[in-house]
């Protein structure tokens, strides 16, 4: 039987039971989640909600850090489209590490958005800034301790493990992980174990561990840097990475949030109002009638509207744990769910977007682009 | 039927016939030499005697040059052994290039030695510097209008095309140039054909006609990169690059000369002593005895000491003229002729070295090498 997930695919459903049954993937226990939230002072609410389901090796970097070693947390975007609030959930996790006092690296992965996804460049470095870099900005990213560029700013001094990677991996190998490889795959992929790998290197400042926040559909992308490290590991010093697996947030639609599909996607500059409609016209976890919802309970597990109670607007754990309740027991409405949550978003999205304005003109002084 | 070049075999015998016939390669005709030698006010002695044999889009370049346009010169090496004969006659026709008014762009290839090759990076980058540099210093490289550096030097701005080329390329069509592709080898095919295109890039100055004279085992990079060069016509101005072919010099044994088989080359660090042993063991085209050489005379066309004389020690052409009518007629014998070899490999070497020990300490005024 052959299982595999393609980091590719625009659109992904991923069984995650498979997950850990055939890729070795961890699920948090209740004792890692205590040693993290000890080590790093607060757990990302993400983790503590399950939202972030898995991890490999997540437990070397709490004890890590714990410990004093240098941790860094690398990330990449690949800039296709616009923020929307699936991206936004992988800021969050950025920023958090960040204030945790994890060095900081971003890559935008503006090669592979024109290789594999085929824009123009013009239009990938103008994801990069405007959507991608001025959004975390605005949610807080930090420029201190931070890495962020462009795969191909010519200034990006990882290129060299790009080629170097390719002398000790098979196609064989890469067909295995990915499936039938073109070139533009072949090159995405080892760039991609170039970005995560490259902050170990001594050029960097020395070897640290690193830890990727991940979708679970980039799990291959993974596992591949985890073999490049093993063979690395006595030539360049390089350690497997850790990772942390993601569930996607929903879209409005039911299907995985995507700028492909904008009418079932809030993308972080949509108007306020603009959100607020697209919520109404939300597919909810209720029931066809009132009379049927109040009889038997709304079901929140496939509700795209509490997906954004979970992710973004509700921080407080009871709070989310009574709307979860009340929506069972057929107390709540989709209709009164659907005003808080629109609420909710408009608040979030007007004052997100009064400091979006601020960070545009800020994007310089966070990264460089590349010549055209 | 299949007829394909390898450039990655470590040696190579090519049916130069073929190349005419599959590939599309042109013999040199007069009036192109003659077009070439006004335009560049002397013809290359390597032309002139046939040992560059044929080309790609030469006239072209000869009247880009003639009508006063940007013309650059493009070649790389790839540092995994000692620089030989074989390698000074790409240098010889580099400095020609350079002083004929070419812009001069020179790769030294240490990626593809090391993914490739699978040489240490520490050997790569000292052969590199102290055979490769050192060598083309003492030859007569100069400084001016020089672009010369390691693939994987950080600041190597040509990364982005290495990875931007990957999108338009598809794995059969590399097959159909390369045979079966592993990854080092698209790595290695894709970063030739950055190195080959990115003079032309705005980035460098602007467009430029870009002139690549290699092996004749190499060409399938140069078609590789003329089809890349059409297809990013429109988006990136690029044209494709001429290109001439030059016959390998044969080692002492009558193979293609090669640092594997250091007995039967001729290095630049010899010691001219043990040059000279190595060209009175040499294989000559000569006959078993010297009466059957009077009688039946020799054949100088299959004769390693007559390479030297054609490509490395002989300028004037009676002179040379001469020898070969003497080695025919039998009035010349092998003895007679190899102690004239040694005698001018003697002394040029000699020259050579003294010229090499001072290029040894310029070489950081000529390149820069990448971090390990």
């Amino acid at each position: 039987m052959e299982v595999r997930l393609d980091p590719w695919a625009s659109a992904v459903r991923v069984e995650y039971e498979k997950l850990f049954k055939y890729f070795g993937i961890t699920p948090f226990t209740a004792e890692l989640k205590e040693k993290a939230r000890k080590a790093f002072g607060e757990l990302h609410p993400l983790i503590r909600r399950g939202v972030v389901f898995g991890h490999r090796d997540y437990d070397k970097i709490v004890e890590a850090f714990a410990r004093g070693e240098p941790v860094a947390l690398l990330t990449g975007f690949m800039p296709s489209g616009r923020f929307h609030l699936g991206h936004k959930m992988v800021a969050d996790q950025i920023i958090y590490y960040q204030r945790v006092g994890f060095e900081t690296f971003i890559v935008l992965a503006d090669a592979e958005a024109y290789a594999v996804r085929r824009l123009s460049r013009r239009d990938v470095i103008n994801y990069g800034l405007y959507e991608y870099v001025a959004n975390l900005i605005a949610l807080g990213l930090r420029k201190e301790r931070l890495h962020l560029y462009f795969q191909t700013n010519y200034k990006t001094p990882y290129y060299r493990l790009l080629q170097m990677f390719s002398r000790r991996i098979t196609m064989a190998e890469l067909e295995a992980i990915y499936g039938s490889m073109e070139p533009c795959k072949v090159m995405s992929a080892l760039a991609q174990a170039a970005d995560i790998l490259h902050p170990e290197l001594e050029y960097f400042g020395g070897f640290k561990h690193v830890l990727v926040p991940v979708g679970a559909d980039q799990d291959p992308h993974i596992r591949l840097s985890r073999d490049i490290a093993d063979r690395y590991e006595h030539e360049l010093g390089l350690r497997r990475p850790a990772s942390t697996y993601h569930r996607f947030i929903i879209g409005l639609d039911g299907n995985k949030m995507s700028s492909s599909r904008p009418d079932y996607a809030i993308f972080l500059t949509d108007p306020p109002e603009e959100a607020r409609r697209k919520v109404f016209k939300a597919l909810t976890g209720g029931q066809p009638t009132i009379r049927e919802q109040r009889e038997l309970g709304g079901h929140p597990e496939k509700c795209s509207v509490y997906e954004l109670f979970v992710y973004h607007l509700i921080d407080d754990d009871n709070k989310l744990r009574k709307i979860y309740e009340d929506c069972r027991s057929g107390n709540l409405l989709c209709g009164e769910c659907k005003r808080l949550a629109a609420d909710l978003l408009e608040k979030m999205l007007s004052e997100h977007q009064r400091r979006l304005e601020k960070a545009k003109d800020l994007v310089y002084e966070y990264v460089e682009p590349p010549d055209f």
